[in-house]
Parts: C-alpha cells; structure tokens; sequence
C-alpha cells in the first residue's frame, strides 16, 4: 500500500517534466531567433563604438544589459536595452548631451524613434524588428556609488549572469507564469514582479517548482537576502535585498495583493498542474444582454465615472488611480453609501467602477453629537437641533446626543456629481475631472461599448 | 452697565421663587391631608401592635418609614409603608410566617389585599384610600449588619429625618422636576433616581436649586460620598455612596441616559426655568394620517416586533425586554441592515420599534474569508467558494479572500421571522415570542391602534 506516494509522485514528476517541457517549446527562442538578436544587437554597439570612436569620446564603452544579455528573454519578445556607459567623473551635462547625441545618430538608421526622460534624457527606437533603449549611464566601481538610477543595471547583469548557472529556463518558465497570471510587472500600472525579482527567486530557491512551492507557504513580511548583507527594515509584503545593493528591496513595488495572488497561483499550479495558466485567456467582452442579467441577479447598485484619460504616461497616471479610487470610496462611506467594492479600467476613457449596496439611502440620517456631559459642545449641538423644524427628533441615547436630520445626499449619483471635483484626485486626473466627467448608473453603463471594458467588466461584475 | 447683571439675577430669583411658590401649591400636602395620613398610620400601627401582644410576640416593634414618614411625600400620593420590626435573633421561618400573619390579620379590614415576595413575603393592601405596604424586617443594630435588604429602610428613614432639617419642600420640588422628566423611578422600568436618592442629592448639594446647577457640570463617574466613608469601586455613572451603608451606591439602578436626561433638563430649567417640565404633559396618540406622513417622510423603513406581553412584574420582564432589543439589533447588524434607532413599548402587548436604513438588501454579499497566507484556512475558504456556482466572484482584496455569494437574507422581516425565537430573550419573553409574534412593516404599523403605543410612538418617530 505505502508505495502508492512514491508512484504518484513519479507520474506527478513525469507530467510536470512534459508541461514544463511543453511550455518552454513554446516561449523558449530558438538558435536561429538568438542569432538574429545577437547580430543585431552587435551591430548597433559596433556603430556606437564607432560614432563615439569618431568623436573622441575617451573611455565610453557599450554593454548589452537585461534579459536579451542573460538569456532570460522570452521568444518573440524583442527587446535590446543597450547602455552607454561613461566614467564616473564626466559631468552630468556631458553625459546627458553625448549620450542623446550618440543615440540621436545611431536612431538615423531606425524605422522609428523617439526621446524619453528618465532621471536623464535617452532614446527609444525600432530597429529591424527590434525595441532599443540607448541609455547613457556612469560606469561606477561598484553598485553603493552609483550616481543616477540607471548604473545600477550592468551590476545587475553581472550578478545574474554570475549567479544562473544554467537556471535559465526555470527563469523563463516562471516569468511566463507570472505573465499568465497577470502579476507580471514592476511599472506601477501593475505592481507585480520585475525581471529581475523573477531571476533572483530562481537563484534563491534553485528551480522554477522550488519558487512556487516556497511561494505556496510565503506570508507577508517575509525577507530574502541571498547574500546576507541586508542593511535597512523594509515594510513591503516581499523583501528580496538586492545583491548588488544592500540597501535596496528588488520587491519595493509588489503590492500586497500582487504579492498575495502570486501566492494563490502557485498553489492552485502545484495542485493541478495546467498549461492553461501560462496564457493568460483573454476575458471575452461582456454583452449587453449579461450585464443586464448580472445586474438584476446580484440586486446590487451599479455606478460607473467616466473621464478623459489624461495624457501622461502609465507609471504617472495609475498611482493618481488609485488615489483617485482611495478618495472616492471613502467619501461615499462617509456619506453612509456602503460600497461592496470597486475596480477601474482605463483606455481612452477611464473609468472608475463602483458597486453599491444601494444608491439611494433614507432622508432621515442619525447625526449623533457630543456626549451630554461635554457641556460647552452640548448646549451648542441642542440649540442648533432642539427645536430646529427641519429635525425630525432629538434624543440621548448611550450618553450621546442624537439629532435625526436630513440627508444631504439621499443619492450617490448626486453625492459624486457634486462633490468628485473635491476629491483628492492627482494633478492629471483632477484637470481632467473638471473638464467634465459623467457618472453613470445600473444600465446606463450599457453606453461603455469599448471591447477592453467590456472584457475588464465580465472580470470584475 | 454693569448694574444690569445683578438686577436680572434679582428679577430670576423672583421669577424661580414665585415659581417654585406656584408648584409647591400644587404638590405640597395640606395640613388636613397630612393629619388624615398621620391618623391613618397610627391606627394601623396601634391594630398592629395590638395583634403582636395578643399572640405574645416580644420585641416586634412597628414603624413608619418612607416618604410619609419623612415628610416628602407629594400630595395625592397615598403610599404607607409601614415596617414590623422583629429581634435580629428572629429565625428567618418565624419572622416570614408571624410577619404574614400579622399582614393577613390587619387585611381582613382592608378593601382589597395580596401577597407579594420579594426576599421575604409581604402584604400590600388598600386600606381607607391608601396603599399600604405591611414589611416584616430584623431591627440590627446598623445597616452593616443587616440580614435581608429591605432591613436597610428604617436607617435610611433615621439619616434623612436627622439631617433633611427643613429641606422638605426642596425634595418635594425635585422629586416632582424629576417626575415631569421621566427620570423619577429606580424600578428597572425606569432606571431612574430613587426617593431616597433625591432626598441625599438634596442634603448633599444643599437646595432644589443647587442640585440642578450641581447637575448641570455632572460628568459620568461622578462620586458623592456625603459621610466620607465609601469603601469600594463602582462602574456606575454616578455614584453615591449610602451614609448608612459604606459599601453600597444609591444610585446603583441608574442608566446612564436616565442620568444624561437629568443633566440635560438640568441644563433646560435654569436656562428658561418654566412650570411645565414639572408636570409632564401627555404626548397625545398619534394619528394614521401623521404615521403615514412621517414614514413618507424620512424614507427610512421601519418594522415591529409584536408580542404578547408575558404576565410577570415589570422587575422581571422589563430587564428581559432590554435584553430582547440588546439581541435583536446586533443580529440585523450582523446580517448587514442597519439599525438607525430602536424602542420599546409595553402594554397587553408588547412592541419592539426598529427603525433601518433599509428592509431590503440586495442578492450579492461580500463574504471575506482568510488572508490568503493562511494556508489552512485559505484552501478550505477557496476550495469552498472558487468554482463555486452560487458565488458570483471570487477575488483578492486587501490580503484577503472575498467571495462574492448569494445573501442569505435580503429582507429584515424575513430574518426576524425565521430568528426571532433563536434570539436571547429571556426565560418569559422567549416563551411568549415562541408562542407567537407578528412582524409588522411600513404602514402595517397602523394595525397598532392602542392610545399609549400610539401616544409612545408620536414622541419615538
């Protein structure tokens, strides 16, 4: 009878070896695609060498940095983030117009580019199918003198390249997990996990299963410090000191959901293996017809902002979301509407959902005052409400006064209307808001038609 | 100019001096009256004494305690209480069965009679207009050694009659202010101030008068101890100490809203002192036209409880009743209505007033279950709810599992239907609800057509 666990635990081994196996055909690039990547990326360091060579720039050097330099790209991605890198002591003047101006060169032969603005200006072009970053940065001794933000990512690649050991395609099996399951991503907009976190979990616990097993008994708060240097206390849900950094938590964006969904994942996988969760299905939209169902299903009350997606970029516009969202409810709690939750979408439009448990509340609200034996506080709080002809009663109940006066706002519909232009917002969002914004409610979010809300509304209703 | 504060201090005094005048014609006993009192004690006390001697009781003295006793008693009160004292080394059979006996003896010239018990039993009897309370009681030597309660009344009698000197009529204005604001009465019903309360309010502050500015500045937890004597901690919100008895507080039965409703009228009277708040005018029964306005009015839903009114003393069902409103409440909380105020009534049936925000609810309930690094308890919770077909959503929030599920109830009227009797109600009330409730909602209230529920309900709504 006892050798039952062990032979389930051998088929068990053989299926996840043929998943995993499955999987990596699919995401893992082949020779001929890491050839191409490599020529190419080549080329373009040739040329700057090259322009950087012809003017003289002394001691510039390029290096080929993230996932493309340690093979922990997924196939079909097609990323080079090359940096320029300076010594240290050249001025931040001369590095930021050498830089721009070797990119601005190597992006003649581009199909298309453009500039950004990080900590220092750098250029974003598409170069025979690929996306390049040319990012100027200084080339310091080591990752605590780092000057701008940016230094530190050739520490990284050292590390990681030092430190793999041929651990590259648990590296891309989980990173097409995390992709899958939608906690993916350092940018703000996500929350989840960067590249580099991905890359050091595998080092930390030596094998993509390892990660989801560990993960699967992960409890916020928890610190890993593979090189037990850590200096500081964090307070995040995940701590992962950076090995080129000692002061430094890799995790600093994960949110304790992402953190905590993660978690949820990696269970449910090591429980039922399913090739399914490493692509991500898309929702279908939502129709009309199941709106309308859900909606009288749940009895719920549905209500929906709509605005002008401001134009700024997603890591400036998602934390004034979320503030946006963190002001709303609880200005609606505090006027005593109870939300039962809320989600927001943003495309052209944004749009902030809301639902309540009702959208409508009773004239009569408890205005509950001082306790009777504050006496200056009392004797203010009666004589404003005692015989006052729009109350409708006065009473002491368990010490207190107690004033049931009118509502001010008997609907959250006109509680939004009124007051979402007060609400802490964000700079963008709020410029926004003020050039108008409908509040819809129940059907009238019918009129939201776009096929990415209508996929984020089947998720979330 | 500033002649014209103490001017306007002479004119109040006048005003609060013929006002008291004014009152104390109305409550003050005649001198006839009090001489028929007098007389009718006396011959109750001769009759008894009388009858102790026949049967050869030694030592059983009789006495005159309580109001009519000290002198504060209000005019068309007819109350004797009149103590039968025995030796403390009485044996607590003879004192009940020779006490009874001598009750039962002197009834049989009474126009009606019963037995009531308390710790020992007693006879209550109507006798010439009065209605006389016959008490069998051990005369110790002090209130310390006292061996059952009511042994305390004759050192109660003895400290007020020592030290009220000519203080008479201001107990009598108190105990009538107290009576107009409904917070005369220790009785449970009431949880108000007692007779002998009001008598050591009076000798403590000084005056009628002082009492209510006293009251005025009272904070909860207020402590009077006129002998300096007390010897314990109490909780209550006000507490005074009894001069006959260091380990007991007077004031033991008082609620704190009874003792806030007394600041607050306090605070009233000496602001615009007026005659009427000593005689409490009666709230006139409210009308079916207003009932249905006032509901229209405020939006808000509202529901009674009704049932029959068990037949036991108000100390037994009123405690009950409280505890019935203390269990209800919290149950509609706990399944998400919310109470916006509740109220009781109590005649041939009783009533329990809720008043919600809403009687309805819709389908959907957001049920938080674990944080998800729980193991244990995250698995159980998802493994129960993730493909669940009755749950609409199954999410991450905050750390924890939600579960959006179908509510149980969506109607406050069927929740109390169904758990009503599962309530703590106490012993009576729980076997009356068993026996049958109504729950009555929105307008069905007028099916209520008692004058002193409809009286009630005018001053609750």
């Amino acid at each position: 009878m006892n050798d039952i666990t062990p032979k389930n635990t051998i088929i068990e081994r053989i299926n996840m070896e043929s998943l995993k196996k499955s999987i990596l055909e699919k995401i893992k690039p082949t020779e001929k695609e890491r050839e191409h990547l490599t020529k190419v990326a080549d080329e373009l360091m040739y040329k700057i060498d090259c322009l950087t060579f012809k003017v003289g720039l002394v001691g510039v050097k390029t290096q080929l940095v993230g996932s493309a330099a340690r093979g922990t790209w997924i196939s079909g991605t097609h990323d080079l983030d090359i940096f320029i890198t300076f010594p240290d002591d050249t001025s931040r003047e001369d590095l930021e117009s050498y830089g721009l101006s070797v990119g601005r060169q190597v992006a003649k032969e581009a199909e298309y580019w453009d500039e950004h603005y990080a900590e220092h200006p750098y250029v974003k072009m598409r170069y025979k199918g690929f996306d390049v970053d040319l990012v100027p940065c200084y080339r310091v001794s080591s990752a605590s003198s780092i000057i701008s933000a940016v230094d530190r990512t050739p520490f990284h690649n050292e590390f990681i390249k030092a430190n793999l050991n041929g651990l590259e395609d648990d590296v891309l099996l989980l990173k097409q997990f995390m992709r899958g399951t939608g906690v993916y991503g350092s940018e703000l907009k996500t929350e989840g996990f960067s590249g580099y976190l991905t890359e050091l979990l595998v080092i930390n616990y030596g094998s993509f299963e390892k990660v989801l097993e560990a993960a699967s008994n992960w409890r916020p708060g928890l610190l890993l410090d593979i090189l037990e240097h850590g200096t500081l206390k964090f307070d995040d849900p995940l701590v992962v000191i950076d090995p080129t950094d000692p002061k430094r938590n890799v995790a600093a964006a994960l949110s304790l959901d992402k953190f905590c969904t993660f978690v949820d994942v990696a269970r449910s996988f090591l429980g039922i293996p399913d090739e399914s969760m490493f692509f991500s299905s898309l929702i279908p939209p939502i129709s009309d017809i199941e709106i309308v169902e859900r909606l009288e299903k749940k009895g719920s009350s549905l209500l929906a902002i709509v605005f002008k997606t401001p134009d700024v970029v997603d890591d400036i516009f998602y934390p004034q979301f979320a503030k946006m969202e963190n002001s709303v409810v609880p200005m609606l709690d505090k006027n005593e509407f109870t939300v039962l939750k809320a989600g927001k979408w943003s495309g052209e439009d944004s749009v902030v959902m809301l639902e309540l448990m009702s959208g409508t509340l009773p004239n009569v609200k408890m205005h509950r005052g001082p306790p009777v034996w504050v006496r200056d506080h009392a004797e203010k709080f009666r004589d404003k409400y005692v015989d006052n002809e729009d109350a409708y009663s006065f009473t002491i109940k368990d010490g207190f006064y107690v004033a049931e006066i009118p509502r001010k706002h008997v609907s959250a519909v006109e509680l939004l209307e009124k007051e979402l232009a007060n609400c802490s917002l964000g700079k963008h969002i709020s410029k926004s808001v003020k050039a108008g914004f409908d509040i819809l409610e129940g059907k009238q979010v019918l009129e939201l038609k776009e096929d990415g809300f209508r996929s984020f509304l089947n998720g979330w209703l």
